[in-house]
């Protein structure tokens, strides 16, 4: 909020704020500024303030006037200083012109807490669910001074650590993915790993299918790399197979080369793939020889017998990609990959090539939370928690006037607020609250009434006070 | 060494030790196994064994047989069971056609220690001169249980630990590069640094000038990347200034993108840049508009009034890339870059989709040892080390035949050994030692004469004797 009692004035912290929000991107390029009387009206100042602070921004290069249309912000390369990389892509029949770096610079500005307050944008759980005392205890037990010298002054095995790969092995063996621990190879975090992937099985221009919505990292990804965007609908029980059964059939040069998929728990709409619909798909894939990435990054939380792509498939073309960033630690970076012995290779040479090694430390440690069943017992006990959270969230989102656009389950809740979210994302900043909105999980970014909201942080009825007013404003 | 008191049988071993050989591309794709008699001899067996052998890995389908011609091994594909990426390039006046995943798998096989025995084929100290007392001192200091909790649970900072970058920015400021702690950005060793400002700045198809002889693994991932490589032969005070120019004259759809240097103690001849080489890279880089990339992997050792092309520029069109990985600990996996403020925000957007964030805990700990003064003082400690060590291999090598490629300088030794290195490896191997070959060290890979020694392994007087053995053999 503005403060009359700041050393700063008005219009000081009114620029600023913005100038703040242009660089975190949480304004995007060619997003508009509200007009002077509006912003007047949200902020409880007057119109002159308003301007003088528009006029800052305009002499900081922030912003641009356009005549009769109001105050624009300049698009990234003006901001930077230099020219972007103009990704342009050639739209095929069913593809999606998209221009890079717009989504990974919106999630860039999704680090930036604006406040202390509890963020129902966030994609994590709050650090206060994840703490455990077994977490330091394995720390400790692996950095003992010889055993800390031991791996720290050596690379390190190219695939990983050998015991935590064993742990891995079996753990995939309870969700019946079969996989040797000579067939995982860790990364830095999921994220790497999907990287790791994509680079490896795709060139660029080749046509890959997504989840839509999606989960903006993934297309930013891919459209970094050059790639043809195919949003695939996600629906309850799994892909859209009609619109990937006509990608598919787009003819030799279009043909898919992949799909990224999370099948269970999905994000944002907390959907799991049901058994039918992933028999469907393999047998797509199969016949249109395309590979398939599944990322299940919320196995932790998945319910017990939940369908996995990989588990029917049993790693012939499906890759399986997971972490523990949203259970133990998401600072630690450990994701792994598995894949067929004849794939597993090349995703090393490709891993070796872009980080050499990983850090062994988190490994081990991770490898020892495994074995002791620790992990599996956290998990459970956040699942439990979770479950509480969903619930009273929900309620709260419900009395708040928003209905739900998915039945709740897992951390993200997808709900329709009624109105434009990029908007409300906008006004929800001024609150000092961050949240997700709908175009974030969407290719083309189109405006949307919907947002994702996190359950374990959503169940704030502060936040929701604040949010059904600001709404009604709106 | 084979053995007769071994459970298995000669044939057994001989074949498992060439398929082992093969599956860690030790033996590249479509080399040539040594002939029967060859082979017989320099084994100690009869030709019968070697023969039984032989069809062993025929049957295994790890090699083949050319009609009069003798054994080669079977490509990648092969080997793996799938169809390798094939990366062909259009052969542009000057650039080079490669095939990718050769070095990164040759690479991949330097991994696996052949035996316990000093290995002076290896790129970094052993593990026994990196010891210290403060690194476990540092990680101590930032695993308290309260700490741990704080940086583990959070995705922590897209550009990496504040504290370290300000460590950095000072480090950086002492041999006058100037880099504020924002246009720092932490990573996964320096590998990660170059390929975040190979993917950032270029396009499937650029041209691209990277130093020759040079790290095989920047050109496996220039080559994975889709780049035309232009290599620039390395002379003793700089690039090859005249193959630069040609280079940049070859017309406006040729023209070079990024060079790629290791200005400061060269991998693998240990050159330095001379300041009027410095001058004329950045003229000529500022005439035709490329960006170069200055890997300062070696910076750690390096005398104190060294060029450096990013001092010179002030990071205009350089970027800084270096790591801790030669000094401090290889599998802490802490790598920057540095960049001009215009071109920070890029780098980092390509960080957050390829690993998110990097873990803190190293950078913590890593910030620690810089500020407290203890990594500059390990760092002089190695250097008179390695002074010592310098002289005493370099003697040996003259000893056993070598002559000296490059006045010896740094961590490696440039040795010309007078046979061909691709065949003395195998030979070594046999052995139980692992060399680097110079063909490792270009683009082509053709055959030479050529190997890199390291300085601190290399000063056992057992490996000369074998090597003086087997080289006088070939």
């Amino acid at each position: 909020m503005l403060t009359r009692t700041s050393s700063q004035s008005l219009t000081g912290q009114l620029a600023d704020r913005f100038a703040e929000r242009i660089r975190n991107r949480l304004l995007a390029p060619g997003a508009r500024l509200p007009s002077v009387r509006e912003c007047a009206r949200q902020q409880g100042v007057s119109p002159h303030t308003v301007v003088a602070a528009y006029d800052q921004l305009l002499a900081q290069g922030l912003v641009e006037a356009r005549r009769q249309k109001g105050f624009y912000v300049r698009d990234a390369a003006a901001v930077n200083g230099t020219a972007a990389t103009s990704m342009s892509f050639v739209s095929q029949p069913a593809a999606v012109p998209v221009v890079a770096a717009d989504a990974s610079t919106l999630i860039r500005g999704m680090f930036h807490r604006p406040s202390d307050k509890p963020q129902p944008g966030m994609g994590v759980f709050p650090p206060d669910w994840l703490e455990s005392t077994f977490m330091p205890a394995a720390l400790r037990r692996v950095t003992g001074a010889k055993s800390l010298q031991e791996f720290s002054l050596q690379y390190g095995e190219p695939a990983g650590d050998g015991g935590l790969r064993r742990s891995l092995s079996t753990k995939l063996a309870r969700i019946n993915v079969p996989a040797g621990p000579d067939q995982i190879v860790t990364t830095v975090g999921a994220t790497h790993a999907l990287d790791i992937v994509s680079r490896t099985l795709l060139r660029p221009g080749d046509p890959v299918m997504v989840e839509e919505p999606g989960w903006a990292l993934e297309f930013a990804r891919l459209e970094a790399l050059g790639m043809r965007i195919l949003p695939v609908p996600r629906n309850a029980d799994g892909p859209d197979l009609e619109v990937m059964a006509r990608y598919c059939n787009a003819g030799e040069g279009h043909r898919p080369k992949l799909f990224v998929s999370v099948s269970v728990l999905h994000n944002p709409t907390g959907y799991s793939l049901s058994p039918g619909s992933a028999h469907r798909v393999l047998q797509l894939a199969n016949q249109h020889d395309f590979h398939i990435v599944e990322d299940d990054t919320y196995s932790h939380l998945a319910p017990e017998h939940a369908t996995r792509l990989s588990s029917l498939d049993g790693l012939q073309r499906t890759v399986y990609v997971s972490g523990f960033a949203k259970i133990l630690a998401p600072n630690w970076r450990i994701g792994f990959l598995a894949a067929s012995p004849d794939m597993v290779g090349r995703f090393l040479e490709t891993k070796l090539i872009t980080t050499l090694t990983t850090p062994s430390l988190f490994e081990r440690a991770l490898a020892w939370c495994i074995d002791q069943g620790q992990l599996r017992r956290h998990a459970e006990r956040i699942r439990l928690r979770l479950d509480g959270a969903r619930g009273r969230t929900v309620k709260l989102a419900l009395g708040a006037g928003c209905t739900l656009a998915a039945e709740p389950a897992g951390l993200f809740g997808w709900v329709d607020t009624g109105v434009d979210t990029d908007a409300l994302t906008q006004r929800m900043l001024d609150e000092g609250y961050l949240i997700a909105p709908g175009s974030l999980f969407h290719a083309r970014r189109p405006p949307t009434t919907l947002m994702r909201i996190n359950f374990a942080t959503g169940q704030d009825a502060a936040f929701w006070k604040v949010f059904a007013r600001v709404r009604d404003q709106l």
